[in-house]
């Protein structure tokens, strides 16, 4: 149950901490104070029980988390204990990359379907996921669950964005290099690009 | 010349504010009006108008702002006014994507060498780089600039930041999955990966 909407900034060290869980879990690690899980997460201990305040694990006194307990709280609490199902919009090297790597499936996230506006890549399939034209997506709507929109296209990735929210999607990671905001306050579109984050280390560099 | 450090959400911003301008060119238009900018980049144009004074471009009464003006002042700003040299971590399926792909060479970020651990891959070219094994980085370091580390290993990411940090690179984007933290401050480390953004939408939609 949750009580209250949290900040983006502790959504974003959430998910942090799941990572850094996930990792030690591989590494067969019980247990750790949450001195140490805070220093290998970049935050003070402070801020790292404030945060997990809000996911309701407080640790044990003395012992600090159990590392398997504390990542199934995360997970539950950041909607990642169950499956996806994603669909990409507009097939460039990016978006091939994607369908074709098995990490995100992995975690749970399934493409389901790819959208392209070019005739000559309609019908392919990568990894099993068939290319459709965009003029299919009520089709495809109609037929499985969608829950969430991976935009990668080079060109007018905004007809992709607005496509996807017509048929009513509510979330979208957005690769594209074009950051995009719906209009629709009900949508949450997420802007992500590799030079995003080379520009914040251009920036610290020439301070 | 700076006064300030910006805080890292208004430096988020800014790099969106410049991808925004950079579409705005390509559609060749000329002046925008800071509500329409605003509203393009997923602000109120008082925060617009806040952050781009950190850039020292006040935009002008009655028009708005010049795009390529402000684009010009946000590159100078964001240190990508000039080239930057990347080496790669890691010869994942990811860092081999990176280093096939042209978008980053587009944007002015080079990558010079690439580095890993596996016999096998040693000597490998792709796209014009070079793949050495990790013992070789103080001689690259020597031979050439190196500006930005980008962690792409699928194992041990550590092992990478580790090797960077000890030859003096102060600024890493690391695309591994085990977010990663220096604990020399005078280093600043970008973490990212696709499901940390595919987490905050399963966050969203499970609210």
């Amino acid at each position: 149950m949750k009580i209250k909407e949290i900040p983006e900034n502790t959504l974003h060290r959430l998910s942090i901490y799941l990572n850094v869980l996930e990792d030690l879990e591989r590494k067969k690690v019980d247990a750790i104070s949450s001195e140490d899980l805070a220093r290998r997460c970049g935050v003070n201990s402070a801020q790292l029980r404030k945060d997990l305040s809000f996911v309701g694990n407080l640790g044990t006194k003395g012992v600090g988390y159990h590392i398997r307990s504390l990542k199934f709280s995360l997970k539950t609490f950041l909607g990642r204990a169950q499956e996806w199902n994603l669909i990409l919009g507009g097939l460039s090297p990016l978006g091939i990359f994607l369908l074709e790597n098995k990490e995100l499936q992995k975690e749970g996230f399934y493409f389901m379907a790819a959208f392209d506006h070019r005739e000559e890549n309609i019908g392919k399939i990568y990894n099993g996921v068939s290319v459709y034209n965009l003029d299919q997506l009520s089709y495809v709507f109609k037929a499985i669950r969608v829950d969430i929109g991976v935009i990668t296209a080079e060109e007018n990735p905004e007809v992709y964005l607005n496509a996807f929210i017509e048929q009513g999607l509510k979330a979208i990671l957005n690769l594209s290099k074009v950051p995009l905001f719906p209009k629709d306050n009900s949508v949450k579109v997420e802007n992500f690009t590799f030079s995003m984050g080379l520009t914040k280390l251009s920036y610290f560099l020439t301070r």
